[in-house]
């Protein structure tokens, strides 16, 4: 059943952002309605694109009188579906783009204001251009927005040195359901007055509010930065070189991430460019990277330390230094391309989980154990950011396998590593949110009182319940 | 006028925790009922002192049910009377003093897991014994326990590389104002699963539940410790070199603390064992910490580093490094004196703000000129955590002036500060929360639809308005 709208009411929302900012032709809003998967596929009678926070205001005012649904939308790059409406409801798209303007950049305050709409690397940019590190940094960084970075708490690749998205917001303005404009712009590092709306609009998939604009952190420029890439037995191996390379690196350890072999087979085999760096074969391999503010040597020590100590207590197999920033970047992108190398093998069901991190290698032999019963020959390509506990767990399907028969069983298989995950407290999204996808498992694990918590939350900010509705909870009203 | 419980509902609460630990005689209440500063005084029937989260669910559940108003209390070691009881109400004071358990101690995994009753120099030990760092510390660690200073999401001196209490909390388990208990003692580095109940409930101040346990970050601790004592002609100067330390150490920069003149004379007259540590003498002065994990020669290279370039750019007068434990000691200990050596210099009135870091100078020179004009002879001890941009912008009374007189003044002054802060857009409260003393500012300086917000959420979490009432926000029921 798909619920219409009055002709009077979309012309009501296109004399807002003016009729060449509002799209409602198949082909215009195609784009806005698919998420980078494909596993869902929405359907709007309009895309809004405002020009300006007053225009996001006067959206949410006209959708709060009216009870029309509104969603939230950056660079459409999420993976579960938050940003997509739904099929068969009338809900409005709102993209967030053309609010793409850098507001202020302060390297003497080390902050940088931006529009919710700026795409990540130009925040990057205007941070790199200012002398000054914007530390998130994340496969997607070339079309994701602030905005969709916020509403997912984004992590990536820099978290165990810089914290997820929470850490790197200093302030926020919101426009909330209602159409008032919160102004939480502050730029304090310091500020107990009262609850912390902040972070509660931070990671709520636009479920809330819509963030408009935001103060981020900005750092020093690291002067020193080196890679290693080493070659392990086991992930035991891994965990146990982590726990010195943290020990003796501190924050300046700025990534941990952990590759199978069958990962660097997959990138080697379908991505331009991407080679094994090493001559040997190893069964797992760690990505080190290591940035130091007060030296280049103090990087050359800290990266050689890590791997000395992993070779004279045989952790580590083999190891390569980049010597170069060309390689450095070689060794990123490898990192970075494992899971669209994932795409040419046929299906993949994804898990974006985290545990404790003392507990990857138990989780991992678990479920390794547990999804190779259950499909034999699947080929498991886990991966990710061993040292924040997080790992990407996706299973490619067997070689020759029907490619629909296997993706049939993506809720079998997340029923049955999330089984482990659990097990362990873990989280069934360690990163990339709730969403659609993952939005009726979460009120299944979690107990009752949490899932009761969250939902008055809802109401006490979105009592009519328009703002992207049936999105981390499935919305009470309406 | 002066609230009443009924006998019977008094011995309902008694019989929950025993009668060895529930206190009602005005001289076991007494210590319960007046904050360290003496400005607030409260009054309660009964102190309960339950022994067990289970008994803390009980007491919940039954003042739910008879709408007795309850104030969760730690070390009572707070500065804005956010743990004493209203004056004249029959609040209940809730202590936590004896769920003062750690539950867990993983040096692996990098966490503790500790009853909110613990006192925070306990939990340091319990890391310390384990071969691990906590890292908050503060003036009052000897008696503040870790439910205060999590509900104060409290700051402390190493802010500046390990955040506050908020970026030290990987999961909570908070009793509802109904009794429910909420289970949210993750262990995870990253989760991203719906609204951030935890940070909510971080520096709620009891309003929306009592924290009765919390999963802790430890760290690695480093092997290099310096620390610097360096002479300053002004603000500006601290400034810049604050920029340069925190550009050439970036994360091992762990404080930097900027004291005045007069602090230094204050600390050196009245606090025992304490002396100038410097011949010469300057307006200003830094204490520099560092603190390095790869080893203890390059905390060395570090502090020379950042001394040499503050003497070459003309930005240090005169500098010592501590060469022992016992001077590093020494050296803090005079920082940490700074509040209690205003004591004996009669009254003084307190302000603890933040403005963002650039502005500092600014801040502090038209602060300095209105407080002159107001109180002329008023001497300014203004001193902090400058890499926070938080200052404890603190005033002491003219020599020879009548303190009472002087105290009376109190609400004019803190009108003069916050009113420079609030042009620079600071915080009037920058790490010691609102409480009862900053409540009716806080709702006078802050937007309308900010209170707003956070009275729905009180109103979702405690619709009957008995979870430590009228704090942070004046409650709107009961």
């Amino acid at each position: 059943m798909t619920t219409i709208l009055s002709p009077e009411l979309i012309a009501s929302f296109i004399d807002i952002v003016g009729s060449g900012h509002a799209l409602s032709s198949p082909a215009e809003t195609a784009p806005y309605l698919v998420e980078s998967r494909g596993l869902y596929h929405g359907t709007t009678p309009l895309v809004l694109r405002p020009g300006s926070v007053e225009e996001v205001s006067r959206i949410m005012r006209l959708a709060s009188q009216t009870r029309t649904a509104i969603v939230p939308q950056g660079g459409n790059t999420g993976h579960v579906a938050g940003q997509i409406p739904r099929e068969g409801k009338a809900d409005m798209v709102l993209s967030l783009e053309r609010l793409n303007r850098i507001r202020d950049v302060d390297p003497v305050g080390n902050v940088i204001v931006a529009d919710a709409g700026c795409i990540l690397a130009d925040v990057q940019k205007a941070a790199d251009d200012a002398g000054r590190l914007f530390p998130l940094s994340l496969g997607s960084e070339g079309s994701a927005r602030i905005g969709g970075n916020l509403s997912t708490n984004a992590g990536g690749t820099a978290v165990l040195a810089y914290g997820n998205m929470r850490q790197l917001c200093l302030g926020l303005e919101v426009v909330l359901p209602t159409g008032e404009i919160w102004d939480g712009l502050r730029r304090l590092k310091k500020d107990n007055t009262g609850y912390d709306l902040r972070d509660l609009f931070i990671g709520a998939e636009g479920t809330l509010g819509v963030i408009t604009g935001a103060v981020l952190k900005l750092f020093p420029k690291p002067l020193g930065h080196q890679v290693a890439f080493a070659g392990l037995r086991s992930v035991e191996d891994a965990l146990a070189l982590f726990d010195r390379a943290s020990t003796l690196c501190g924050p300046a350890l700025t990534g941990f991430e952990l590759m199978p072999r069958i990962g660097i087979e997959f990138t080697s085999r379908h991505i331009p460019g991407v080679r094994d760096p090493m001559p040997t074969v190893h069964p797992w391999y760690a990505l080190i990277d290591i940035s130091t503010s007060d030296s280049a040597e103090s990087a050359e020590r800290m990266i050689e330390g890590v791997l000395e100590t992993g070779v004279s207590n045989g952790l580590v197999e083999n190891a390569i230094i980049a010597t170069s920033e060309t390689q450095r970047k070689a060794l990123w992108h490898m990192r970075e391309s494992m899971s669209p190398a994932q795409k040419p093998e046929g299906g993949s069901i994804k898990h974006d989980v985290s545990v404790p991190v003392s507990n990857i290698p138990a989780f991992m032999a678990e479920a390794d154990t547990a999804v190779m019963k259950a499909i034999p020959g699947a080929r498991i390509c886990a991966f990710g950011h061993m040292g924040d506990g997080n790992i990407h767990y996706n299973i490619s399907q067997p070689v020759g396998a029907d490619k629909q028969v296997f993706l049939d069983r993506w809720r079998e298989m997340n029923a049955i590593v999330h089984g482990i995950v659990l097990k362990y407290r873990g989280s069934i999204s360690a990163e990339h949110g709730i969403g659609q996808l993952k939005r009726d498992e979460l009120a299944e694990i979690r107990p009752e009182i949490e899932i009761e918590l969250m939902q008055r939350i809802k109401h006490a900010f979105d009592p009519a319940g328009i703002m992207n509705p049936d999105k981390v909870l499935r919305t009470r009203s309406m």
